[in-house]
């Protein structure tokens, strides 16, 4: 009897609460709408998409309530402005690559993909339990915006050659259109990095000017038609072995959130981590089968062309860190933390992946 | 000044729609109670901390209304009746891996693990884009029951060894504990595959009543002590390439959510899919170290075992699929989508991690 008493009471004051609460909870969920440039083109559907997919689920979650409008690259915001934009205020967020800002600083390209860094997967570990995450929101601060990791590309090819590269000779002088890190460690190969703007890329290759470029993976690349021209089409792009995109967030726009919005928020960009790389692991085997039928040669890098490579980019770091303070104190988070990993990733996931990968096609 | 009038009409609706919609929005958002049962035990916090998480994360999303409770697996529901509390509705969900309801069918294990089937990542793609999850939920169909992917382990390892295993003569009359289809094809190659409830096995392994057991990876295994009486620790278990762990939820109670408190489900399964593995990739590596550090002798399985055990694992799927149509019609759609994705995975995945692996420890 006591304990039906007291249900009715609890009974009671749920309802009180309930019919109190009301007018809170309307204060509570106001009506949001925000804007959220993109790097990428609607073109490229799994990296637009994302942002779309990103929205749509915000908006799912607070029935209709926080609505954010996604717009692809160019169209509200440049493509490689998005931080920036973010950062003014212009907009309230965005969905880009860190390592398109470089050059404000280069500890940036760590929270994307670092030459022979770490793959989608192990980013992830870094970025959330590893100390990524922090020392990025640590780096963003002066931006007053801060991040949530929002989906990853895989590791993505190394790009589109008209001849072969048979050796690390082969890279001499070769005209490669290649940004960031990446185009240091290649012109430390002595390669020659070249700036071409995207619509220029084809032609660019057909008459010569250029000898190579590189862009993403199967899926993404084959919509450019490079292999007419250029039909080397190299492995791995070992620039880039997971290249991890980011939801930037103006700090004072999500200050002013209520808590659901801001999970939210957290929640969209958390599903986008595996949800892309599924979408990219469905369509890039397609892909790879249409560009091989219709004449793309694959080759992979010769063993003295990714030794080279490793040298310069372990190099490059040294120096990075001998010049920058954030970028030393990334590395001394990153490659320890790569180093441990790998020592786990050769126990059990890589010695069933090479097993698996190969008796799928040898033993019957 | 037309536009000026137009965002004034706007403005009007907008502010009408909001007082007006206050009622509907306390009603939309009822206080719901549900009970999650999980398959693992509070002791194995990167598993049994998934389902606190994801209860966090919903209510976190429904500013407290939509509260999960998680219990350690025997506490409301024994770890491996989670999906018949779940079907009679005893709880709303649960937490659990699909391949402990290889009794009830076969079919059931390729949603958690295929003795060499797809991994963590690989098996992502297979059951959001693939059709792996359509065929879940048709399974589950006559279990009331519906499924999100809630998590993976990563790949795990061979388990813990009395003795060595140069070769597969040593598997001859091994007494291993090890369960479901992997238990069928160690029979097949010799072994004796053996139950013995959970906490009696260090006694039966000290006494030899078992040679060997096995059980996830480092960081969950370092718990519970084997290397003193088993310290040969094979590598890569390749039955569990990646066990995949789902959110099982009660249709009927799942119909009866509002839209929001919906999403906030899946969205809170969706995160853990990159959450939980980034948490073993980052706690397994220490745990590893420590394990070799106190005397664990890691082993990798020889080439003529795995050759053996692939061969007995797809013959098993051949004999299942004559039996069980089910099985057949899941088999019809991994085998295929493995055997694709397997050579999207040797060009850049592999070739990258497999050269990275090597080099983090060879080139200076």
């Amino acid at each position: 009897m006591k304990r039906r008493l007291m249900l009715g009471r609890a009974g009671l004051a749920a309802a009180t609460a309930s019919v109190l609460a009301t007018p809170a909870i309307a204060q509570a969920n106001p009506q949001v709408r925000w804007r959220l440039p993109s790097s990428f083109p609607r073109s490229l559907d799994t990296l637009f998409g994302t942002a779309e997919q990103m929205a749509k689920r915000v908006a799912g979650l607070t029935d209709g309530r926080f609505q954010i409008r996604a717009f692809p690259a160019g169209e509200i915001v440049p493509g490689l402005a998005v931080l920036d934009a973010v950062q003014a205020g212009t907009v309230e967020c965005g969905h880009t690559a860190m390592y398109y800002y470089v050059g404000k600083d280069p500890t940036f390209a760590a929270f994307t993909a670092l030459p022979f860094g770490l793959n989608a997967r192990q980013n992830m570990a870094w970025m959330q339990y590893g100390g990524g995450g922090a020392l990025l929101n640590e780096l963003l601060e002066s931006y007053g915006t801060i991040a949530f990791p929002a989906g990853d590309t895989g590791a993505q090819m190394g790009g589109w050659f008209r001849r072969e590269v048979k050796s690390i000779g082969d890279l001499d002088g070769l005209k490669f259109r290649i940004a960031g890190l990446a185009g240091q460690i290649f012109a430390k190969m002595g390669a020659v990095p070249t700036q071409v703007a995207a619509g220029d890329i084809y032609p660019a290759l057909e008459r010569g000017t250029i000898d190579a470029v590189e862009f993403v993976g199967p899926y993404d690349d084959e919509k450019l038609g490079f292999s007419k021209v250029a039909p080397y089409y190299y492995y791995p792009g070992f620039w880039e072995p997971g290249a991890h995109l980011h939801l930037l967030v103006n700090k004072a726009a999500y200050e002013a959130l209520p808590p659901a919005y801001k999970e939210a928020l957290q929640v969209a960009a958390a599903e986008a981590n595996s949800d892309m790389l599924a979408k990219y692991d469905f369509l890039n085997p397609q892909a790879l089968r249409r560009l091989v039928g219709s004449g793309t040669q694959l080759r992979p890098w010769s063993r003295d062309v990714l030794t080279a490579a490793w040298k310069a980019a372990h190099g490059l770091y040294d120096e990075m860190s001998a010049q920058n303070p954030g970028f030393k104190k990334m590395w001394e988070s990153y490659r320890p933390f790569r180093d441990n990993l790998y020592t786990w990733f050769r126990v059990a996931e890589n010695s069933y992946d090479s097993f698996a990968l190969t008796a799928s096609q040898t033993v019957r």
